[in-house]
This record gives structure tokens, C-alpha cells and sequence, in this order.
């Protein structure tokens, strides 16, 4: 098959608004964070609340995203796709990733901030966001007619 | 609600086997890269082929991911989880990405890698990975005799 026998592409990338992409943000649970360990690029997954004003997740005291999480710079992400029709979107944080410690709404968040492992030694992260963007890939109109 | 009265936790973490995690890699299609932009961390989603001796992506040439995965070393995740359960599992390499140029199996590849917009300027990163490693987070055998 020669480049020019490819199918046309029926898809197409826009960009989302600032308020698109926080619905997307409070409307998920699952994020990944990126962050250098050793000087290595490291992606892990986890489970989040997005409060308004950043995205909280819990982890273990003495874990790799505990020790790399301290006023570090982070990258944080989301995203759904449906694998079928490979249309979805991502949405990408890029923030200041610090501990908190104590308050009434801590203890509230824990409630949705499931973590595996026991709860001793849990402590919170929030990622506060310098810059939010995202992108979504939608299918373009013409192939809502195509069969294939 | 005090720590102390904090349910028992229903799920563990089991590190995957390296079998497990290419058996994992093989089985999906969306896969996320953290590399450095502007010495800013960068998660962006791929629709990758793990071909046995590393994940295989398209982009466009003159992209964000074109220009950061030049002989790079970068971080691949994939991951699965069941909202509902919170059980699944992820997988992480670790290694060098670096565009491929030409020849016949390009081409195969390239039916099983869509991308977004027009296929001009297409170009195919390798991420060979130097480090694979994986977790899952599985039910404990008493969570499953629990109806909550």
C-alpha cells in the first residue's frame, strides 16, 4: 500500500478551552504523573480529585511520588479514547506538585482518594496547574457518513 | 471520620513479571510519553504497535513529539483500570526514542498506526526500551466475599 492509497484521514485534532478542559479534569478520577526520578523520565498512574484549584491525589509516605513530589515541577494527565472509533481527548497540567499536611477537608478528600496499600503513613499531593491545555480528536463530519 | 475508623484496605500491589508487562504492552493501543519540553515535563498521548523490541509511534514531522524524541530518553506508559473496582494495572518503560526512516516494514506498521490529520509528513518514533517494569492492583481475596 503506497502513501497515496491511504484512506483519507476522518479525523480531526481541535484544541479545548480552558473550561473544557477542567470539566474534563472534574469529571475523572484516574490521572498519570510525570516526573524525573534519578534524572529518568517516570509515569505513574493515579487516583485523583480535581478540587478547583488543582488536582489532589494520596500516596505513601517515603514513596517514589512522595520523595519526587516535594515543590517539584510535574507534569499530570488525562485523557479518555474510544479505541473503535479512536476519537477522545487529553488534557495536560503542568504545575508545582507539593505535600499538604492537616484540615477538616483533607480528611474530607480521603474519603474519595482511595489508595492501595494501608492508610498509615498516607499523606496528600496537590498539583497546582501553571498552565492547562488539552486537544480533543473528534471524527471529522464527512466520516460520520462513511461506513468505513 | 478518624483514621482509625478508615475501612480495611480491599486491593494490593503485585509488580509484574516482565512477561506480564510485554504480554501488556502487546494487548493495547493507547499508550502516554513524558519527555522534557523547554526543560518543562510533557505527557502526551500516542496509538502505538509494540513490535517485541519496542513501542512504535506516528506523528507528524516538526511535531512536539518529532522534536523531543531525537535519540531521547523518554518515559512510555500504558495502563488499565476498572473505575468501579479500582483494580488494574500499568506498565512503564524507560528508554531511548529515536525516529525510523524507510523500508517495507514501515510501511506494515503503518496500516495499524493512525493518526490524527493528513498522513503527509508522517514520521515513526521507537521508543527501545531500557528499563520495563509494571504493578497491578488486584482485589485482596477478602475483598471478593465483601459486598462493599
Amino acid at each position: 500500500m503506497t502513501a497515496a492509497a491511504m484512506p483519507e484521514p476522518t479525523t480531526r485534532v481541535r484544541e479545548l478551552s480552558r473550561s473544557e478542559c477542567v470539566d474534563a479534569l472534574r469529571s475523572h478520577s484516574l490521572g498519570r504523573v510525570a516526573l524525573s526520578v534519578d534524572a529518568l523520565p517516570v509515569i505513574l498512574p493515579v487516583n485523583y480529585i480535581f478540587d478547583g484549584s488543582g488536582a489532589v491525589f494520596r500516596t505513601r509516605s517515603g514513596s517514589v511520588l512522595d520523595r519526587n513530589c516535594r515543590n517539584t515541577v510535574v507534569a499530570f494527565e488525562v485523557d479518555e479514547f474510544n479505541p473503535a472509533t479512536r476519537v477522545g481527548w487529553s488534557v495536560l497540567v503542568v504545575g508545582v506538585a507539593s505535600a499538604l499536611f492537616g484540615g477538616d477537608w483533607l480528611r474530607a478528600l480521603e474519603l474519595g482518594l482511595p489508595s492501595a496499600g494501608a492508610p498509615d503513613g498516607a499523606i496528600f499531593v496537590k498539583i497546582v496547574p501553571g498552565s492547562v491545555t488539552g486537544r480533543a480528536i473528534e471524527a471529522t463530519p464527512a466520516s460520520t457518513a462513511v461506513s468505513r
